[in-house]
Parts: structure tokens; C-alpha cells; sequence
């Protein structure tokens, strides 16, 4: 039988193995292939952008034992503390153990700085060794070792996983400790991971007027409440349901529960250490952990546990507080997130090396000030329509909606005037003289009426109209598909009133922001839809007429910009035509994406699920800019503006706008600015300085 | 006051007045100028395809009377027959008159031949100038002239409008009258007017039978036959009401009704001549007209009308014969169209001269026959779903759509697999041996079930299953966008076994072809709606693996093509890509320009009229393709899929494919063939050739 296994090798990796191997190893190597495929890594590779092409490798090495007596052991440690950054040696060992010991959370293992009382001399090898590895790879190491009858093996080192908080002041210290530039800490870190740090913290007179009911090791930082759920698979479900915060409760998480884990608010786990599943997981997501609860006694089956003498089941409300341990058996309430000390340094370095401006998608002006404070340099995108919806003022929309002439029309917008303005005004204050782009009323008018006979004849009541008319007018605006029918600047054909009435609210708003608290406001008014460069023109004509006329007669100066959204393909095929009149470029990528794929973001969801479990498409191209198609229009269209207006701006509203791999792609093709909603403007801040670092902007 | 109208000449018009014009000249002259942009006019040039930038001219010249007694007169005259294409000088004229009692039929005019026996120098001398005109500009001419006191004087001249018929009898003649060479001939001929040709023509034995009940002139030939209209307006409505057929009764037509008219399968008037406003835009149109009815009795108001001493009322089905002038009071039966004569020499030229192949749409034999007839060398568009909503095979299209599993689907397909097959041979049979491409099932599944609760009730009955569950499938098939959603290759990806079935169909009905009739059939099988390679590579993978199974089974040769077709934007902008193994390529202009323009062709109608009156479109993107967006996308795809297979077959299949513009784009884009409706066949074979002697192909 020599050879045998040996030329199986040859035949099927057409690895060319020194000696002999053992039997099973040519099935563990397959299965490690294999493993590249099973859908938890489809799903892992989607979320964190990474091409199934690249493939993945097995390293075949011989085996060192930990388990040969009590001069063994095994252990993993991280150079610096992978939850709180602070630079310190950080791990855990058990003797007469393997790896899987230490990582499965069967035994509670022993903090790494006891080994030094077991074996001082090993135990300096040891941190020796950590210092090496640090330097060499300028970065915080994760480390596995083992220790067989006394002698020190480094079986693994790999830049470790950490929590965004720790990220950040690693890159920090890195800096002032002289190992890295700013430029390069830059680059080392992850903008999706900032997400964790944006989000609600506990309200800290709330959380101490909560009751403790228990405690565990604190795995990953973070303010968690939510809803207990038992499984991974229930808590996709009760999310799915509408429960928007879930904790997941488990005796310990194994990989099947990635998808869970990912749509939880926190996870809570009765066994497992620092380096457990759980915790190793939720620090990558930046979703808080609490491990190792020794009292917490789970039921998965009965859907209970039991923690601090009290029984919660599934749907009771708790908190976890991943940094400190601390378990509430309530709902404690969080505030708000502000960036500062390491977050602000990192903060001040991405706006130095970037060349992409940050703006923020924003309809009131609470989300104003949250962007603003985030350091958003203005809006770029306020939708409208959003304020037509207010109770106290749909009527009016209403009432607009159902006039047969058009001074009826007037009349109702009339009333819709100054709520408008009272809105513009609140935007243009919080953004301190920022740029504020406006883009006019949007979505097709029947999504302002109710659809239901019942709801109907109620309407009509109210209005003090007859149910026929109110019924003809909704079943008249009905559309065989509303996406791509009467609606964006189309209704500004159709009735230009309403285009006339909202630059009246807009230029008031600028010239009173003026007059009481000085902010120059430069309003730029976005007309959405685009597809054709007259169709823009007569609008444009329309707004400009009425805009001029009421900057003359209050005698001001005041500068305004017309510009349209680039969301329908044609605009972006005819952005030549169309540059010759529009002032700036807003890329709707969410629309563009929905035309170019001839996907609706209503109904794509039912087939996609198809194209992923098939490896059609690697990653959601709502979420992630398709450069190759969209991308295509993107950079057509941003070369014909500029070839007849060198100035012309150039931005992103769609949800691309706070994607990094987006950004990136948004700076290469040249943008002025992406815009993104307010608690992403940092994650666009750090992408948008990783994108000028890789590519600078001459 | 002298000079003061020369100066507002050169103020308003910037133009220099010789001498003092009158008073009222100006105002007639901008007259002319408004009458440019009335909605008539847009109307005509959105019809004729006239670019309304071109503007129009005013010539002003100096007065001549035609109505200063006996020896003054005014008349009209054609070089040749318009009606029929004669080589015969043909007119009319009214002595004391001026032009206008000519044209609008009040007085009826004699013929232009009695003019010789009045005054024969005067003939002679009309007679040379008329063939003088002929041979100057190579073509029938249309003359305007007024006698003033014996003196002649020549108005006007330009190329006589003319019947279909005509046309070809004319442009035969004068090649053989070497006037003409045959390029030159066919790039006089308008090919959207030999559509009057192709139209059904009355049944001889039907006609003989018909009892006539009046007789005017034969004004415009052509077998009209339909319902009675008294006004334009009316004739518009009852169109939309969808009586399909209306012929318009009127004492005479004026430009108001020109919309009216177009709708009309004819036209039927009391008074004027042969060049009365209805007989000339009658002829221009290949509407059926017959003019100067003298007995006709109508009144309008009253919506009847007598002849032969009986009374017809609006919605009466009577039938009027252009080129006899006979009027019958009831339907006359009609018959297809046949090439033959100066049509058939025409066609020749023209498959002479063009380098586009010309195939057809066609979804059944009966379509297939006729289509072969006109000339369609293949079939370009087969919609396999059209075959799926026969009412003996629905039931079947049904179950596959409730089956929860492949099996139950895979049983269901079985079903239809005969019916499809079967549908195929008689495809192929009548193309004998032409290329015939298929489409695979393309349109949402919703389509094929009912939506209103009563419906569902019934055919779950029949289907004997539960209500509840025929319910939830409609409930899960609605969608928002259906026109964005779950169809096309989509269908495929996610139930493969429709794509097997259908490849199952193909391959077996051509393999079957080939034994029993010896045509060697080479099908293509189209994809619908490929916006990725990927997601096209996995359909053709499906279908590939088919193919060539049932082809290895019967062990004989078999050659087949799997394409695609280009209607999403994506797909054209990656068209490289797909073109890897995508053998061909058939742009679905319908689609593709909805995508490019997020049209819904559904609804876009609603307020497409307000772009026209405002003179944003001058065209209807859906008739007449738009080649600055659109098109782009075309010529992109078009050299991308070159790029990669430079022998790639590409085609057009969308409704364009029958518009001369159109033809004429894909010509100079490159494309191999057109596909249209079988009736356009002989149009598009025409604007092809037309295309390749403008722009001549290497």
C-alpha cells in the first residue's frame, strides 16, 4: 500500500505530498474545499465583499500535541486587548488540552498571564515572540500556540479580529507609538465597522436605575436590548415579523448561527470564554456579547431561562451591556452617539486625506443635526415628498390631489406653501450655511390616497366630496406599475404649480434664513427623473422664471443651482445634452440600479434569493454599486457633463452613497460628493480617505 | 404713413420689402409663421416623421386673378394619374374662379381636358410646361395655375401626392422611361404608404352580390368597410371604444379633421372633386375616399344619412371602394393582399439593393404563411406564451404554476409539451427551411391566472383544489412593477423544467421537420430579459444539456443556436460579456426602451400627451425608435458583442422593426435582419433597401 495515499494526492490536489500521508487526510483536506462553498460562506463573502473567485487554501503541517500531560498545554492570545484596545497581552491557555478545548468553551480556560507563574521562562519567550510578530505585521496579532512537554509552538498568527472602539485607539497608539503613518492606520481599518459605534449607547441614569440580574465576561461592547429569542433561525424570523431589536440567547453559538447572530441587536451565552464562537463573531460584527454566564440555566426546547432567580421567555425585553457584563432583565433606554477621543482623532485624519466631500441624506431637521454633527458638509438629498405625508398636512396634498382645475390646484398648494418653507428653513439652520439639495416632489400621487372602498368613502366624507369622484380620481391614478409612471418630475409637466410652489417655500426659506441668522444659504433644487434634456429644460424654465421673480422683487442677492438626479438610464446616455442647463448631477443609484437591471426593489427579492443560492450574483447590487453596469453609466455619464461643464458637481444620493466599496468606486469616477444617510456619514468619511490613499486625485 | 409696413417687415421679419406692402400683408405672413406650431400641424409632422425645428417658409409674389371674367380661369393638375399612376396629364378647372373654389369643392370643376377645346394654344402651351416640370424634377408633379385674361401663369409645382398603387405604377414607368434608374425610384417611394397595399382588398364574388346605393369619385382607393362616424370627434371615439372598423361620413372634410380621418378605414364625402381637401389627404394616408357623392343626403346633426332612398344612422356598417367610387350599404367581404404587378417588380429591386435581412413576427402558421408570402426570410420573434393561453391548454399552464414541487411541475410541463411541439412543426413547415427563432416563456405568471375572487372560486373548482390555495398563489404572484419582476429568464432561473420542456419542444419538432418534410430547420433559441452573463450562462447550460441529449438520443445532426434577447440596459452595457456564449443577439426595442427611458408603456400614454403639446417629444419612443439614448445603447451592444464574436447574428424584433427610421438606424448600426409584423414584411424591405443605397454596407 506504500505510495498509495501519497499518489491519490498527486492525482486529485496535483499536490506532490514529501512522504506518506495518513489516510483521512486526503478527505480533510476535500472537506476544507469544500468548505469554501456550503451557503454560511456564500452568505459570510456576501456581507463582507469578498469574491468567491479567490478560492481558498489548506495548509498541511505536522501535528504538535497539548494534551501529552500537565507540561502541555494550548492557548490563543492577541498582542493588544481585542475589546478595549489597550496594549496589553491578552489571552487565554489550558494545560493538557488541544485547540478545540479553548475555543468550544467547554473548560473556562486561564488568563494568559498566569502561565507566567507556571513557566516564567517560556512564559518571556512567549511575549518575545508576540512583540516580533506585532512589529513585523504593524498590527495587533492573533495568536495560537501550543506547548508540548515544555516546549513553545506557534501554531498560528493572524491580524486579529477586535471591536470598532478597539480598532480605533489600536490605530491610535499605532500612530503615536511610531509603527504606522496616519495614512496607514488609515488603511488598516474597516469603515462597515464604525457602524457600532454610531448606533445608541445606554443612558447612563437609566442604566443605573436598572436592576443587575446578572453577569458575564464582556465579549464584545455594546448597548443591547431587545427581544429573547432562543434560535438563530427565530430570530431572522421574529426580525422578518417586524420585531426590529431581537437578543439571541444560546447555551453557545456554532457557525450555523451566523445569520441570526447578524440580525441581533446583542447575544448572550451561557458558556464559552473570551475567544468563544460567540464573542469572536459579535466583536467582527460590532453587535454586543456577553459570554459565559455561568448561572444563566437556558431551555432552548422550552423557550426559557432563568437568570438572577427570575424566568424570562421568548419576546421578554432585555439589555445586555457588552462592555461591562452586566445582564438587565428590562429595556433600558440609550442615547445617542457622539464622535470623540480616538473617534475624532481618526475622524480628523480621514477628512485630511480625503478628496470626496461627505454630505447626508436628510428630510427633518432632527436628522440634520445627527448628520451635522457626524460631520456631514451639507445635504444632498432632501426628499420632499416626505413632509407631504405629515397628518397635519396631507390633507391639503389631498385636496390638491383630487382638484379638476388648476386653480383648485393653486389653492390647495396655497395651504402647502408655508409648512414647505417653515421646513426648508429648519434644514438650512441646522446645516449652518452648508449646501442643502432639494429634489422636488417624487413619488407617483396615489401613494397619498387610500386604496380601500371603506377607507374611500371615509376620505370623501371628510373632504366633503362624493365618494364617486374620490373613487374615480384614485382608480384614474392607478398604475400597472407606479415605478416607472406618473411620477418624479413628470408631475411637474403635468402641473407645474407644484414645481412653482415648492422653489416659492425653498428661495423664501434661503432669503428669511438670511435676513435672521445670516447663513448664506446657496439652495440647489434637484429635479428627480430626468430622461430627456428638453423634458429638463421646460422644468428647469419653470423654476428659474418663478425663483428669479422672487428674488427681484425682495431685492436680495441670492444664488441658487438647478441640477437633476441621474437615476434614469437615458439621462445617463444623453448626460451631454442635459449638462448644458443642469447645474449639478445627483446619482439616484437606487432608481438607476432598478432600471438598468430591470429590477423592481418591490419584487427582485423573490428571485435574487435564487440567483445567490446559485452563485449568479455574489452580492445585492442595491447594497453594493454593480460597477460594471450601473458603474458604466455612472462614469458615462459624469464624462459627458464634464466634457461641456468642467465644474458641473457631481454626487450620490442612493443608498450606494455610504458603501465603502461604493465610494471608492464614486471617487475613481470622479464625484465631487457622496451622500449617505446620517449614521453613515463616518463609515463615507474613513472609505472616502482609504479611496484618495489608494488613488490619489491629482 | 409711407413705409411704414416696410419698416415692421424689417422690424418683426428682418426681411426687405422691395416696396410698400399692404396693410394686412404682415399679419397673413405671421399667420403662415403661427400655423407651424398649431396642434394640426404638430399632429401631421409626429405622423410624417418631420422634425419641427425645420420651420416653414413664406414666399410672397404678386397677385394674379384667375376670376376677371370668361376669359380668366384657375385650375389644379397632376402630370400623371395620382389615383392610379397613368401617364395622362389629369386635372381640373373652374373658369372665373380663384383656387379656393377648386379646392373646396363647392363648385364642381371640369376635367383639365376640356380646356383644349376652349383654347388650344393655351392647352398646348400647359401641356410643354407640365412635361418640361416632369422631366426637370424626374418626378409627377402637382400644378397650381390661373389664367388672367387669357394669359397663363404657373403658380406652383412640386411632387404630387399619389396612392400606393400609383406610386409603384409611376416609379416602374419611369425607370422604363429611363427618367429613372432603380435606386433613384426606390428612394422616391415612401415605404410606410405601401401599408394601403397590404391591407385586405374586397372579395370579387362578395362584391358582385353587394348591392351599390351610390357612386361618387373614386377619390382614394382601397376596400373600406365599417361602421358610419358623422364626425371626426366621433370617429376618434368610437376607434377607442374599440369598434375596430369606422368609415366617416361628412358633407366635406376641412384640416380640423385630420385625427379623425387617420383613424378611418374611409372616407366618404358630398361635395368636392378630386382635389378636394378629403381626396388628397385621403391619398396621402391610403385611406379608402370617395368624394362628391352628389345624392348623399347627410345630416350631421341628426347623425343620418340618406342614399338610394335609404336611411343610414351612425354605427350602420357600410362599405365604399376607392378605386371605383362605388358605395354599398352594407359589409363587403374582403381578402388578403397580394404581391404582384409593379409591387412585385418593386420588392425585387429593393431585395436588389438592401444588405438587412427581413424577417417577421409570427407565433402561428397562419401568421408565419402570410409573412413568407410578403417575403420574410425567417421568423425573427416567436412568443412561445402566446401558445400557452389557448383555452385547451391553459388548464394545463395552470397547474404547473399552483405545483409546489418539481415533480408536480415536471407532470403539468408533460402535458404541454405535445401542444408546443406541435406548434413548432407548423412553424417551421411554413418557413421551409428559414431560420425560426424561439422566445421562451417571457410574461409573469399572474398573467395566466384570474385576479377577482369569483374567478379564483371557479377554477379552483375545476382544478379541485382548495380556494384557499389558488388564492394564496395569486396573493404570492401579485407584484408592484409585474414589468420589473418575476419573468422572462428569471422564470428559468428558478424553474428550470419550463426552460427543459420548452428546448424539449424545439429540438424534437425540428428533428421531426427534418425526417418528414426534409427541411433542415437550424432553430434559436432566445432568452428573454438577460440583464448578466452569468444568469444567462446558467439558462443556456439548462437548455445546452437538454439539446444535446434528446440530439445524442436520436443520433442524428442537428444544429441549433442559443441566444439572447438585448431589452435590458444592463445587458447591452455588458454586452461583451454575454456575447461570450451568447451566439446572437435581438434587441427588444419594446422593453429596452422602457428600461432606458423608466417608461411604462402601461401608463406612460397618460401623460406622454402633455410632452407633446409641450413640444418636449416630437415622437412616440415606442414607434419610432430614439436613437441619441436608445440607440446608443443599440450601437454599444452592437460593437461590444462584435468585439468578443465577430460573426454574432443580431436582429431587432421590438414593434420598431417596421418603422422606416428605425430600419434605417439598424442598418447603419450594423445589425444583420429586422424582425416586424407580418404586414410591415414589404415596408421594412423597402426602408432597407432605401437605408443600404444611403449609406451603402462594405
Amino acid at each position: 500500500m506504500i505510495g498509495k495515499y501519497k499518489a491519490l494526492f498527486k492525482k486529485e490536489m496535483g499536490y506532490d505530498f514529501p512522504q506518506e500521508p495518513k489516510a483521512q487526510l486526503l478527505e480533510a483536506v476535500k472537506a476544507v474545499f469544500r468548505s469554501w462553498d456550503n451557503p454560511r460562506a456564500i452568505y459570510y463573502r456576501r456581507v463582507n465583499d469578498i469574491p468567491s473567485n479567490w478560492g481558498t487554501a489548506v495548509n498541511i503541517q505536522s501535528m504538535v500535541f497539548g494534551n501529552m500531560g500537565e507540561k502541555s498545554g494550548t492557548g490563543v492570545a492577541f498582542t493588544r486587548n481585542p475589546s478595549t484596545g489597550e496594549k496589553k497581552l491578552y489571552g487565554e491557555y489550558l494545560m493538557n488540552a488541544q485547540g478545540e478545548d479553548v475555543v468550544a468553551g467547554v473548560r473556562t480556560p486561564n488568563p494568559i498571564s498566569d502561565l507566567q507563574k507556571q513557566d516564567k521562562k517560556l512564559y518571556e519567550q512567549f511575549v518575545n515572540i508576540a512583540n516580533t510578530l506585532e512589529k513585523h505585521y504593524k498590527d495587533m496579532q492573533d495568536m495560537e500556540f501550543t506547548i508540548e512537554n515544555g516546549k513553545l509552538y506557534m501554531l498560528q498568527t493572524r491580524n486579529g479580529k477586535r471591536t470598532a472602539k478597539a480598532a480605533l485607539k489600536i490605530a491610535v497608539d499605532l500612530v503615536n507609538e511610531k509603527m504606522l503613518s496616519e495614512k496607514e492606520a488609515l488603511m488598516k481599518l474597516d469603515p462597515k465597522q464604525l457602524d457600532a459605534l454610531l448606533h445608541p449607547q445606554f443612558d447612563n441614569a437609566a442604566l443605573k436605575k436598572a436592576k443587575v440580574i446578572g453577569k458575564g465576561l464582556p465579549a464584545s461592547p455594546g448597548a443591547g436590548c431587545g427581544a429573547v429569542a432562543f434560535t438563530a433561525e427565530r430570530a431572522e424570523e421574529m426580525v422578518k415579523e417586524g420585531i426590529k431589536k431581537v437578543i439571541l440567547v444560546r447555551l453557545e453559538t456554532s457557525p450555523e448561527d451566523i445569520e441570526g447572530m447578524a440580525v441581533s441587536q446583542g447575544i448572550l451565552t451561557a458558556r464559552g470564554g473570551m475567544t468563544s464562537h460567540a464573542a469572536v463573531v459579535a466583536r467582527g460584527m460590532g453587535t454586543a456579547c456577553v459570554a459565559g454566564v455561568g448561572e444563566l440555566v437556558v431551555d432552548e426546547a422550552k423557550k426559557v431561562f432563568t437568570l438572577g432567580g427570575k424566568t424570562y421567555k421568548e419576546g421578554d425585553y432585555i439589555s445586555i451591556d457588552g462592555s461591562t457584563g452586566n445582564i438587565y432583565g428590562e429595556e433600558v433606554k440609550t442615547v445617542p452617539a457622539s464622535l470623540s477621543g480616538d473617534f475624532a482623532t481618526v475622524m480628523a485624519w480621514a477628512d485630511k486625506y480625503k478628496a470626496l466631500e461627505v454630505r447626508t441624506n436628510a428630510d427633518t431637521p432632527a436628522d440634520a443635526k445627527t448628520a451635522y454633527n457626524f460631520g456631514a458638509q451639507g445635504i444632498g438629498l432632501c426628499r420632499t415628498e416626505h413632509m407631504f405625508f405629515d397628518a397635519d398636512r396631507i390633507p391639503a396634498v389631498r385636496e390638491m390631489i383630487v382638484s379638476t382645475t388648476v386653480e383648485e390646484r393653486k389653492k390647495a398648494l396655497k395651504k402647502l406653501l408655508p409648512m414647505q418653507k417653515k421646513d426648508f428653513i429648519g434644514l438650512y439652520k441646522e446645516m449652518k450655511g452648508y449646501p442643502v439639495t432639494i429634489r422636488f416632489l417624487d413619488p407617483p400621487l396615489h401613494e397619498f390616497l387610500p386604496h380601500e372602498d371603506a377607507e374611500i368613502k371615509a376620505l370623501a366624507a371628510e373632504m366633503g366630496i362624493p365618494f364617486k369622484r374620490l373613487k374615480e380620481t384614485v382608480a384614474n391614478l392607478k398604475e400597472v406599475n407606479p415605478m416607472m409612471g406618473h411620477r418624479g418630475l413628470r408631475l411637474a409637466i403635468t402641473y407645474p404649480e407644484i414645481a412653482e410652489m415648492q422653489t416659492q417655500a425653498v428661495i423664501e426659506a434661503a432669503l428669511t434664513v438670511k435676513k435672521k441668522y445670516g447663513y448664506d444659504i446657496k439652495p440647489e433644487i434637484m429635479i428627480p427623473l430626468t430622461c430627456d434634456s428638453r423634458e429638463f429644460n421646460f422644468v428647469r424654465d419653470v423654476v428659474a422664471n418663478k425663483a428669479d421673480e422672487i428674488i427681484a422683487k425682495e431685492g436680495v442677492k441670492l444664488q441658487y443651482k438647478i441640477g437633476t438626479m441621474i437615476e434614469i438610464p437615458r439621462a445617463a446616455l444623453t448626460a451631454d445634452e442635459i449638462a448644458k442647463t443642469a447645474e449639478f448631477f445627483s446619482f439616484g443609484t437606487n432608481d438607476l440600479t432598478q432600471m438598468t437591471y430591470g429590477f423592481s426593489r418591490d419584487d427582485a427579492g423573490k428571485f435574487l434569493d435564487y440567483y445567490y443560492e446559485r452563485k449568479i450574483f455574489e452580492s445585492d447590487p442595491f447594497a453594493r454599486l454593480d460597477q460594471n453596469g450601473v458603474g458604466k453609466l455612472v462614469e458615462m455619464a459624469a464624462k459627458l457633463g464634464k466634457s461641456v461643464r468642467p465644474d458641473i458637481k457631481l454626487g450620490i444620493c442612493g443608498e450606494h452613497g455610504g458603501d465603502p466599496s461604493s465610494v471608492d468606486f464614486c471617487h475613481r469616477a470622479g464625484l465631487t460628493y457622496v451622500s449617505c444617510s446620517p449614521y453613515r456619514v463616518p463609515i463615507a468619511r474613513l472609505a472616502a480617505a482609504q479611496a484618495n490613499i489608494k488613488n490619489p486625485r491629482k
